[in-house]
């Protein structure tokens, strides 16, 4: 089921409905930063989508989406890790609901380093170890597993944009990694 | 400004956009658990609100209240922490993002420990010290400092519905507490 | 290789060193909460280790150790569960180091939550999943899977000392468990 | 009373055995990132020392030290805290044990981003805004407040040796600020 289909689900919004909440509420997303771990959980690689923007430019960025009516925030990172990395993906969802951060999207550029011109949203972010085998869906071009020194580069940080390429690297700092 | 004044801003939602937007998206909101904490930082009182719920039902809560378009997580704290506390107050809201948990409000009883018939909410919580002079206001009958143990008495917890008396605990266990 | 083997060995601690350590630094421990997990990562159970205390009496205590000199953290959570729930636990220690809590076991009781008559130890305590098969090890007895309900109980509770009961309620706390 | 008086004193670990146990247990350590804050809680300065190091060059760190037996984790914090800003510095040391990380210091560089020659040191970082007036204390020539992006700036990282910069940097990456 694409996001569109649950946006036509009557339990949930109309596009049309959406569009006016988005421009009176905070919408609710999470974030995901897909890992790889080696046995003794150190992550080894880190995963990133590629897509093209409505604009037809080539763009890296995490796992995320908006969390539904009645949806459990767990719940939510699970439909959108599979949605975006395919039903065999096998993430571990994080036991706990504490987040390592909270990123607020603003319309307007420059309120905080996330930034969504179509609406404020506000996202629970979590790192998720996925064990199983990944493959982009839907309008994403490309899986790409990297390392963390291979992420941090500033040509794949540059091609990251909505505050993505910030919000992996305090995932990455998050994990101890040098940022 | 009460909460009332905000909805009728035309840069927020109607009362009736609001109860139209509570059946189809979750809602943000905020909880602080308000805390008195001595000079090593030592969590001393605990901060519980005295109200009469719409039923006419003493009942006691924390603090909290929903996160509005185009406010910052911190700024929706302080709003709320002063609306409840009073404006000298002092609140020293935390300098980082993460909150303590996260608390999922469902409409229906029993799918999380958090319940709020109005809406499905979900809440970043946080403990935030007060340093200055705390009134109730607005709907607040009184606000008593309790100490962690007596916070945890069953018959304060028995009087904090919604699923605020298991917040509090599981603040209370964040701050090293026995609960 | 077991703990005496650790600290027979001449990069480690010799006993007498040990006991010698032990009574003028606090010695740095890692706490374990073993977890068995459903497919959205909600935990189902809780691992509690059966031992026969120096004394004689049956208790029930949480998985952990020392730190050794030299060895990363997350290798002595590695090191601690295979040490107590056997070759093929297959334990996923977190993918970050910020703990859930720090425990403080002091050898004076009543300073802190936490107690241990043998040295001031302080704790790492993180919950870890899970997913192989589990067989006690060592001095364990058994080895109880609970949920978190029955882990709750106040008989179950009653058997862990030193303040395992109080770490293993704010494990829960953390994981958004009512306690 | 100095860092030196404590070791003399017969309650802890004369200079000798200190020496011994560093080369054979693992040390605890507390780090703390002096910050202030402005009303909302958000960060607008870090305090960074200047001192000159064994070899008589200047280099920039932030505070920390030793744990020492029976001293709780949140008096070593403030020990250190007004050992190196002096006694009006007013910290207000952080309500919860959680830290925002673990530092791992290794003896051999390269195991970790940590690195202290002297020992194997494992530290509990915090953020700590501090209120009050600060000045320099004991072997400390200066301390500096730098805003997140002076702190950033490579010319500062090149002085902070031991990990200290990364330190800093996951420290910022965990207030929201890109780092």
């Amino acid at each position: 089921m694409s996001p569109l289909d649950l946006d036509r689900d009557p339990a949930w919004l109309s596009r049309e409905e959406l569009d006016q909440a988005r421009e009176r509420l905070p919408i609710l997303y999470v974030d995901a930063v897909p890992v790889r771990v080696d046995d003794r959980g150190e992550v080894t690689h880190v995963g990133i989508l590629l897509r093209i923007d409505d604009g037809g430019t080539v763009c890296r960025e995490l796992v995320g989406g908006r969390v539904l009516h009645h949806e459990r925030v767990r719940d939510a990172l699970m439909r959108h890790l599979e949605k975006d990395l395919g039903p065999v993906a096998l993430p571990r969802v994080p036991v706990a609901p504490q987040p390592f951060t909270v990123a607020e999207y603003f319309p307007t550029p420059g309120v905080t380093p996330f930034h969504d011109p179509r609406q404020h949203a506000v996202s629970l972010a979590y790192v998720v170890p996925v064990a199983g085998d990944c493959a982009p869906q839907n309008d994403a071009l490309d899986l790409t597993w990297l390392t963390p020194d291979e992420a941090l580069d500033p040509g794949v940080q540059a091609e990251m944009d909505r505050g993505h390429g910030v919000l992996l690297r305090q995932a990455l700092a998050h994990l101890g990694h040098p940022v």
